[in-house]
């Protein structure tokens, strides 16, 4: 939130399902003001996504007109407007031009496509992962990212464009799995910590990843038999989910390839720890700086290619 | 619940965590009558697990003291009595030595002993499906078993004994699943039934049995790109994660090996199209059949090692 001098250029908007975050930037990229707040989609739909994010720039005393870049969901079809997906394989670098501008804006909004692989054996969608990787690899993109989260991604690119991708329901998977069933009672007292339990589990799922529906069940009948201990069920569950979302992405990998890690906070450390368990190398990337800098490099390639629409 | 003639000899008794069947049987193991009803393991515990069986007993006039043989959950340390499990190898025809007596009964009960599989790298737990592999293989059991339901079972006797098994979370991850996370949306129009989509799913995890965690959400992604119809979800949601547990079960066939299939209704017509689409031949068993069965040949047995006991 505070001002450190500079004049803003753009207000860089990170707007997700159940997340807002935005950002005022000078021309050359330094951080001028910052927002958060669990605004998301619903909430833009129920208050207005023009009310919501004006009251924002309102509080950074933003100057009027400053136009906004917004990716995430709500430039989905739940969104503010739907900007439609590019199609793999999609160049980085082009993405700003198939942004939409959002109706009833107080002043110019641009929301970012997302990415689509239509490939009928493999469909997939991505909306906001595609502002990070532009923000973690350029325009010149090349190699294999991964984006941990509720559905983590991983993402192959090859000259400047993403080439191909998959979306594991990993995060959305441990949640209702340890939610909706029997492993309820088996997570009730641990935590999820990235300690020996869950090496171990990213290991199992590691040397049998199609194991994954019967480990599961193991974690309970390890606790039932007294072979585990209660309290590294959650670590357990997280392990043999990563590691059979790993298992599944090393064998796409070149031999010695690095995965470059596009995460935060604790979810990072839990992905750094399962890939070293996997003998992957990571070139580790923060999440946040990886979106703000997409969007930047975003608006950059915007202003090439929409001149005329600028204020 | 029609008398057919004969005199009782057994109550056999299946009693699950939401399930009560009983078969009152001759010596040859006639079916002279049967009830059933959804007083599972709660029902038992809040009323009374005695209250209850001689309540049915009572509908069919059931002679005083005949005796009755209990198998499922019903022996569990959340039911009527814990009838500690028999580990691997375990002797089919032993179990019956291992049933205890049912306290505060009101004419000799039996429960059944689960079997536990005490290795630490895949521990794993079975109650009521050990009378259902005695009923459908008998005493000199050899082969593989598959037994559909919410934690299914696969099992591998050899000599009369279960040698090893694992039990996959299928039915209920199907559940959990559908009604958890974003898939739920993508399930409301389906049926599950065992068409095409259902078979093309379980090809996909069959040739990629790792990929699960992304194949669910190319449920979603397929739907949203107008590349799969909404009609198809359910069916593809549960090809998906039959056809993951039928890979990983099929690894440990010998070629050619045969399947039995212990099963009924709706979910035996699934696995038998599953099994058909991964090449494997199989031999069907009414489930209800092979507990009912399974029942008679422990008592049988129970009457040989516990004499004294009888009535």
């Amino acid at each position: 939130m505070a001002e450190r001098g500079g004049r803003p250029a753009l207000a860089a908007v990170d707007w997700g399902t159940s997340s807002f975050r935005l950002w005022l930037v000078d021309e050359a990229g330094t951080v001028l003001a910052a927002r958060r707040s669990d605004e998301g989609l619903a909430r833009g739909a129920a208050e207005g996504f023009a009310t919501i994010l004006e009251r924002h720039l309102g509080a950074l005393a933003a100057p009027a007109g400053l136009p906004a870049l917004v990716c995430g969901m709500a430039g989905s079809r739940q969104g503010w407007r739907e900007a439609p997906y590019v199609d793999t394989p999609a160049r980085l670098a082009d993405l700003a031009a198939f942004a939409v501008a959002a109706p009833d804006a107080l002043r110019p909004v641009w929301l970012m496509p997302g990415i689509a692989q239509r490939d009928p054996a493999r469909p997939d969608v991505m909306r906001g992962e595609e502002t990070q990787l532009l923000g973690a690899f350029g325009a010149r993109a090349n190699g294999v990212a991964c984006l941990p989260g509720t559905h983590a991604k991983w993402a192959r690119m090859a000259a400047g464009r993403v080439v191909a991708f998959a979306t594991h329901m990993t995060g959305e998977l441990y949640g209702a799995i340890g939610r909706s069933t029997i492993l309820s009672h088996a997570l009730e007292a641990g935590t999820g910590e990235p300690g020996p339990a869950f090496e171990a589990a990213v290991g199992d799922a590691l040397a049998d990843p199609g194991g994954l529906t019967a480990a599961l069940f193991g974690i309970r009948a390890g606790q039932l038999l007294g072979q585990a201990a209660r309290t590294d069920g959650a670590a357990r569950l997280s392990g043999l989910l990563i590691g059979t979302e790993i298992a599944h992405a090393r064998a796409g990998l070149a031999p010695g390839e690095t995965v470059t890690l596009i995460a935060a906070g604790a979810l990072g450390a839990l992905y750094r720890r399962a890939l070293a368990v996997a003998g992957l190398a990571v070139r580790p990337v923060d999440a946040e700086t990886a979106v703000r800098d997409g969007l930047l490099r975003a608006w950059t390639a915007h202003g090439r290619t929409a001149e005329d629409t600028r204020p």
